[in-house]
């Protein structure tokens, strides 16, 4: 039988070497819901007391339910698309993924059960791994520096699941004149003490028992507006003009 | 001056605690190619040996080259769009966006030079840090186990921000027909077993030198293309049909 749509993608660690980054796999799951966990060959046995330190509460359950198989075709039960992680394997003929487009294709009708395979701490997958898998996910990172651990893969892979089974964003835009130049955080800070100074002056901030609160949002209300430059220096000239001192007029 | 499109965004940490995860955090923003650190009051002062032990190599300089603030307004300096990543805040009126969208906003023209602020490990930031930002950022998590680390969390805004700045990436499809079937693993590694015991009684696995690498490439090609479970049927029809003993024609 096909697997109903609901179904979760499998998370699948191969020959996983330190029980701490199995924990922290599974809790890198459970942070987009991910509850299957498959191991293949851990090299340390199971259950793994550090995986379960690593992971506790529902983590922890996470663990208690991972199934544990000896060979990888074993632990493809039931997957009838699987993608194998690595930076590698390019010299296998194997479709090439993102995290982001693996995660679209396992969410379309005709996947069934997908699986996510992730390899050794070391090593990463072999090609005999690879082979199994119906394609391949990269990781696009920085190539001078492509410093991923097991369980910040399982993380992004994860992330990518979790993101394409949220409703549509509504992009929110901030609002500034294009083509003016923008504040920066340094001037918003002198704009919102110069405003707090005058008002504390002005009796402004009362009662007392509400003063912070009034501090804290009018300090909001300045970050938030993408002032421009000369927005800034308007608010600084309003401010100054209605705190100067009365002429006396005759 | 407004920053040229090509600067990255800042990173800034508001009082983080453990020197090993603004280690992991350098370590985390290099992986995507982000570079400059700022540091808010650093609880344990700086520079802090084990942040350098975290982060050997190139994500060593990123260190070397952080720069420490004593208060997230003097650290919002030359930054005219900042993001505030926290699950709460929600009590400030103040644009919400997921890291995605964030970094499409930081993408954008109007921008300016952009900053990704995040808080201690164990409170997360404030609302006096919070009414300091242009925007905030969550990060869309299982609210059952909401976990992220201040690393990932640098790790997946990083991420997100790496992705926009990739190519457009024409989507790779399986090939399978719609309403069949999908055969899993297990079947699979049955069909490849079952073409491999049979080739190589065959002798086909010659020469000697060039064997595992046929056989490696075979097990590729088997898992690649996305078969039914008819599919798999018709191959193991083919193969026995292929392989029966020779009735001795009259």
């Amino acid at each position: 039988m096909r697997a109903p749509m609901s179904q979760s993608p499998v998370i699948i660690l191969v020959r996983p070497q330190m029980g701490e980054n199995i924990g922290a796999a599974a809790r890198a799951m459970l942070n987009f819901g991910l509850t299957e966990l498959r191991l293949v060959a851990p090299r340390d046995g199971w259950p793994n007391p550090k995986a379960v330190a690593m992971a506790s509460g529902a983590a922890g359950r996470v663990l208690d339910r991972a199934r544990v198989f000896d060979t990888l075709d074993a632990a493809l039960e039931g997957v009838s698309l699987s993608f194998a992680t690595t930076a590698r394997g390019r010299e296998l003929t194997k479709p090439v993924y993102t995290p982001a487009s693996a995660a679209a294709v396992a969410r379309g009708a005709e996947a069934g059960r997908a699986a996510f395979v992730f390899g050794p701490e070391r090593a990463g997958l072999e090609n005999d791994d690879i082979a199994r898998a119906s394609a391949i996910i990269t990781v696009p990172v920085n190539p001078e520096f492509p410093s991923l651990n097991l369980a910040q893969a399982v993380l992004l892979v994860g992330y990518e699941w979790g993101q394409g089974r949220l409703p549509p964003e509504p992009a929110p835009t901030l609002r500034r004149p294009p083509g003016e130049i923008a504040a920066d955080g340094v001037e918003i800070a002198h704009l919102a003490d110069h405003y707090e100074q005058k008002l504390t002056e002005a009796g402004y901030f009362f009662p007392e028992t509400k003063a912070a609160n009034m501090r804290l949002n009018l300090r909001n209300l300045w970050s938030r507006m993408a002032l421009t430059r000369a927005d800034v220096q308007v608010f600084h000239g309003m401010l100054r003009q209605l705190t100067r001192r009365p002429r006396v007029d005759p």
